[in-house]
């Protein structure tokens, strides 16, 4: 197939979406990039990739984050993380408290706020003083790429305006599922939030999952091909908050987005993708970046379904 | 691959959990079935099939049958139809109000009660009179099998005790998003689930959504390939109500689930599968059938994922 | 303290409310009534009244039935009464299914629907077949009228109509707090709905309760001081659904509307009120009823507080 | 009547309940006081006054802190405050942050946490750094006593633990409607509920809600009469968290509880009273105390219904 000549037309057709959707405004350091662009990034198995725009860009990778983390915390704790934290789709907003109150604090999976905050604590746990560049580190690994690093001023942004997450963390401290003190996790969440990669980083980085848990340009074993299918399992699930069910129907394969604009998606045994496109949909993510791949599937009929 | 062996390795692995779960007990038709039973039926595009159990043996398809009513509905209505029930998990229990009192009497998905039940509604609009007629020789056609029918005392049974469901449809009336007379509906909804069929009637009757919407057996077109997969994404999303997310990470294929112990599973391009056992867990959906479609990924690598 | 020249300026200053509010327009039968009525009633313990506006014209009582019928049950049951229906405000609009399904079937107090509900099933399993006949004779004896009946065009477009009371009560049944046929219930609890009283009439009716159990015309007593205390503080924190507690700041007596458009209050020790408007606030209440009540209390320092 | 040997038979009476309930364990410092102390406090209009138990012993207040504040928040901003708080019960328990996400930030009443602590703020933008000395000189003045102070040792407690608190006050924030800095914020709200009095303190501090605005003891205006019948028709409805109603129906009179142990209530036109117990009821109220106060008002029949 001409992967290339597939983006191609993938960016004409997008062309009548960029008046809709808004830019993330929640802090001031996301409301200010440029609204109009778009790029996309395909990385295959033998490391021949494709791309259309500025592919080598880099911007605020966000939620993207906790596909990560949750991948480390899953590989240290294996079953054990289960009882702190689900793997089912909330039917709530990426950042509600409603379920946390009704749950005694154990948030629905951990690719809501909640979730990953909860997975936060628990790699603080393990790494203490040192979490953050343990998950760095870990990003640095499976992207093959040791430029990568977070962004002072968002982090900042983050600390400042983060009240809802303020509120998350406090809540579920109140229920005893937070164990270390809060300043140290939410500052290891805000700072894994606020790193910045371009969609060719990107979706290198998302390999190992599209190779059951190998990185195929390194043949490292980065997770079990048991728990890789998992996390690709909970991004089709739960990838996309509450528009979850919306992007597996139109799209059809795993991914997770990132309110800075960044979706990530893999084909198993063939591929992954970055799209970056910072316009959101009224559920958080990127709307170009979801008609773009739910134009790739139908395109290319590498839906997993 | 050798699947009866595997499906014999299955059975024996399942054995330690016959006394978990409990049969399904809000109607007597149902609480009276022998709740030690279980059988398993594979179906492959070339027509021959595997089987451990009485997989010619008759059950009560209940939410099963969901998936049949709404690829009838989809096929008629096309996009009109998600006007009128989502494609989202509802991340609440299958039988819940709470979410259609919140947004306005439309339902998250087709695959929970209230969804079906707008499906049926659906239905009722088109073909009026012969509705239920019209379901039972879809799933004749599809299954290719014209001795299927459904259970005049199971019907009978929910008739006289669902009151849940009376209350989902005087719900969504008042909503407006029920367009028929309510009795013509439920009592549509209600044969439905009554309709008795076997592990291998089920397992060839899923053979066309696992074949991009052609039934491999006979070559006909029952849906386009779009649709198909549509179908198959909701039901990996919102197949197994509040515990679609955990099928999705344990078993990882599309599935739809029904209280009467049932469940259908398929593998895209490869074959269709049927697991049948009565007692349930807390969601509702068959305790060892689940078990055993977990132990049939790993043990095969098909997941798709 | 010169009421009649009280209701006069009262009268005179809701007239710019008279564009505001939206008579109930959930059955054609309530819709149709000329909206811009006002009428009030005032009944004091030695038979003197005061009245303004065409305070013998009936209207549909609705809601306010729920007071007589709640008195019966109570009288009746006694504390036992509670174990089948709450007495805390809800906090949810009057025809909330939400709090039932969190709550197994139980509603927080007899004056939302639900809870009205309940209470019509309580007089069911003792009055059989004379259920409403009994209701309608408790009425005529409170209120020492015996031309008191129901309107059967409102009761049949009740029945026609009412699907969230029949999502209401087969919500309930199907947490087993309905003992009683569906049909016996729901028809007992629309005729009840269905009478038709005037001002000047249910003034009359509510002088028991503010007489702590007995009527003052006529010496009977119809329930327990204790009892009549009870019913009052249920007026107070749950007689105008979800909001009593506006009801209760601004005006400070006990009180129940319906979506008629009466609202009943009671003066503890001095003295009944009723006042009629048919045009609501969003939250079903007469808009100035409500008004009108406030005004009067202001203008009397008659507030319980 | 005999209001000593009343207070006496009541002391006698609720004997039998000193093993039920539970003393606040969510901070150390409540946790360790004696649960099986009772007093109880009546202070009349002329200075009379009775008592039974330890009436000069100090215990934490904590939620009694809300009506001091919101009479203060009252009379500085009129209506406008109705804007940032409502007045109805809110039908979930004190701490419950589920209804500020569906009605974006604005809690239901000022008694609820959620509710006090925008109260608090709104005090914050008044009086800046002297915010909670300005408090506790309002409290002075209105139970004519200079030596009332706050215990460091709670205050801490609460600083170190709250985290729900500080889960309540971020998602308000998240909402704008915190205006200050929450940490100003927060620390006049935990201080303000670590006040200690006594309960002849404290019934003294109610006076002037019962007699209208105006402090019987020393002639002062405290507030106006409307102001005052509206705290009070308050205090009724949403005084005792999710059993307000419960409180209403079974003693009849405007009050308020505090997790310390403690409930204010006051007879409107004759008298204030103060029962301190601290073993707790499920909703967080004097289990004690609330029975004491019912066998008050069916002894005296004072209740306002």
């Amino acid at each position: 197939m001409n992967y290339q000549s597939i983006l191609e037309e993938i960016e004409s057709e997008i062309q009548p979406l960029f008046n809709e959707g808004k830019v993330a405004s929640y802090i001031p350091a996301l409301a200010n990039v440029n609204p109009n662009q778009f790029s996309m990034s395909i990385q295959m198995f033998d490391g021949t990739s494709f791309g259309i725009g500025e592919v080598n860009k880099k911007f605020s990778i966000q939620s993207i984050s906790k596909v990560f983390t949750f991948t480390l915390a899953l590989n240290h704790y294996g079953k054990e993380l289960y009882k702190r934290v689900g793997h089912e789709p909330s039917g709530n907003p990426f950042n509600s408290l409603v379920q946390l109150e009704y749950e005694n604090g154990i948030p629905r999976n951990p690719f809501i706020n909640a979730g990953a905050i909860v997975t936060a604590d628990s790699l603080v746990s393990i790494y203490k003083d040192s979490s953050f560049k343990n998950i760095l580190n870990f990003i640095k690994k499976v992207s093959n790429d040791e430029t990568i690093t977070y962004d002072e001023e968002i982090f900042n942004s983050e600390l400042e305006h983060g009240f809802r997450n303020y509120a998350l963390i406090n809540m579920i401290k109140s229920f005893g599922n937070i164990h270390n003190n809060i300043d140290d996790v939410i500052k290891t969440y805000f700072k894994q939030c606020s790193i910045m990669m371009s969609p060719a980083q990107l979706a290198k980085s998302m390999l190992f999952l599209a190779n059951h848990g190998e990185n195929p340009l390194t043949n490292e074993c980065i997770i079990t091909e048991s728990k890789a299918k998992r996390i690709n399992s909970l991004m089709l699930t739960c990838g996309h908050y509450d528009a979850s069910g919306d992007f597996a129907y139109k799209v059809g394969l795993p991914g997770k987005s990132g309110v800075g604009g960044g979706i990530v998606a893999i084909v198993p045994k063939k591929m992954a993708i970055c799209v970056y496109s910072p316009r959101l949909n009224t559920q958080g993510n990127s709307l170009i970046g979801t008609k773009a791949l739910e134009l790739f599937t139908t395109k290319t009929g590498l839906s997993i379904f």
